[in-house]
């Protein structure tokens, strides 16, 4: 089958043999997968990670149990032991042993066909497009904000960066009833929010007092700083990027204005399955560009230029 | 009066007019006051404050309110305005316009009279020595710890550096029922836990398993770093330092397991007085050395020392 391969120095299209079955797994026919700033990261070393690329996978179970098999499904990331304290919590995301989709020790989605746990599948309603549904991954992602943090109808919410997940973090917030200003330096894509009625404003021209609750999803250093001067005392900064890595901070602020951080990583997919059912949230119009998955390689080259959102693979 | 002055390039002890009394304030004759590593940092530059320095106070009341006159007081550093909504929210420490006794606009307890708003002041019980008095100011920063974190009976907790914050910290968890492990590089400090039947380890040569809650008062970009590593997936690290500002720092760990960071600083002072008054923390075997007002210069650079914990200056 083909599959977008990373080898530690490229990432290059190839034929590789078709995973098999395992106990407990299924095999999914990838219809569409998106590409995630991590895939890039991990192209320039981050996670160390070789093999099948991507971790936002929306198929139909083509091997499996029977009650999966022709299933629309999409596929938390996190491959977990399910035997382990963390897993007996409910926290399988957080299992020491996890292996990560396209990320840590597991194959990718950019694949014909991608071997899942059973238990990581989610199935997806027919009112969910393919396209939709390839948003899965992230849009539960930002839903994990909701999770750990206690957003109020009414709580003021600065969300700094409109990349993909400033966009969604954005929404989630909005339809949770929060008081959101989305900051960012791309008027086409606040444009996008603020069809859906969230206040925008572009970068450098804003003047809210600090919020209760700060969102950082532009994954630089100065974006940190920004976020942790547009928080007020006591109040709570998400932190979404894992890009920011080695950056110089002077914490002192979060100390004597007892900011807190809170990192953020995945979540779980039913609240976004809801969300993309009901309409809540606005995911398709961040589609930048789909390409066949043979086109993988250019694909990823196109998700790095700038003022590109969401760049799709099509399953063949 | 005698107050030990720092003009942006020296302490030293001067003579100087002794302060006014201003409606709403009152002098305090100081007794005992503590020096405390923000002092030190303030000697480097740190919030480029000029006046007398110090912000630990226990005194007795010389003119004021005659409610308040001839009472055994400590007080609290933030000056709060009274009015705005953070006061009115019961946080006049994070009052926008605030000084801060010896830090930010405001003279400090290294002299013979300070002079504080009435609000700030809370009557120190008899059976309250002067030198654990002049504890208060730290260890309700310690106590901050509980109000701001719910710290559960058997909550495993990792004490980060065995300075005098970090001995109040693993105290004030250990009285509120956690399971505390004190680690730090000094054995004749860690000892002080130790009779009080707290776990302690010397840096580099423990292995508890990552912990609910760490506590990092080392105040160093290492310490930091070690202190994320001994958090559990979706713990909190506690962050008391404010020195180690401008340090490398690779974030991605925090957000990986959704560690929540929690900036502390200054707590209320009713906690940290009860806890002095039933003894269930040990301050006084944290003196490591007393002078006189009138050798306050020496008394800083004793305490800059290494391996000395709380120096304390006397009234005269």
């Amino acid at each position: 089958m083909r599959a977008l391969i990373y080898d530690g120095t490229t990432a290059q299209v190839l034929d590789r043999p078709a995973p098999s079955l395992a106990p407990g797994t299924a095999l999914v026919r990838m219809i569409r997968a998106g590409v995630c700033n991590t895939d890039l990261e991990i192209v320039r070393g981050y996670m160390g990670f070789r093999g099948v690329l991507g971790h936002e996978l929306f198929g139909e179970v083509v091997e499996g149990p029977d009650a999966w098999r022709g299933k629309r499904v999409a596929s938390e990331i996190n491959f977990a032991c399910g035997s382990c304290a963390a897993c007996a919590g409910g926290l399988g995301r957080h299992c020491p042993t996890r292996t990560v989709m396209g990320i840590l020790g597991a194959d990718g989605a950019f694949a014909e066909l991608v071997r899942v746990p059973v238990a990581n599948l989610h199935e997806v309603p027919d009112g969910v497009s393919a396209d939709a549904a390839a948003f899965l991954e992230p849009l539960a992602a930002a839903f994990e904000i909701l999770e750990q943090v206690h957003v109020r109808p009414g709580l003021a919410c600065t969300v700094l960066g409109d990349g993909k997940l400033g966009l969604l973090a954005a929404q989630v917030l909005h339809q949770a009833g929060a008081r959101v200003l989305a900051v960012g330096k791309h008027a086409e894509k606040l444009a996008i929010l603020a069809r859906r009625g969230i206040a925008t404003a572009a970068r450098g021209a804003w003047t809210r007092a600090p919020a209760d609750l700060v969102v950082e999803a532009t994954g630089t250093a100065k974006g940190f700083e920004a976020a942790i001067a547009a928080t007020r005392p006591r109040g709570t900064l998400v932190l979404k990027s894992t890009v920011a890595d080695g950056v110089q901070l002077d914490l002192a602020p979060i100390v004597i204005n007892e900011i807190t951080v809170v990192g953020s990583r995945c979540g779980s997919f039913a609240p976004a399955i809801r969300a993309l059912e009901s309409g809540s949230v606005d995911v398709t119009s961040l589609v930048s560009a789909r390409f066949p998955l043979r086109d993988a390689a250019e694909a990823l080259r196109r998700a790095a230029a700038g003022g590109v959102l969401k760049v799709l693979l099509e399953g063949e």
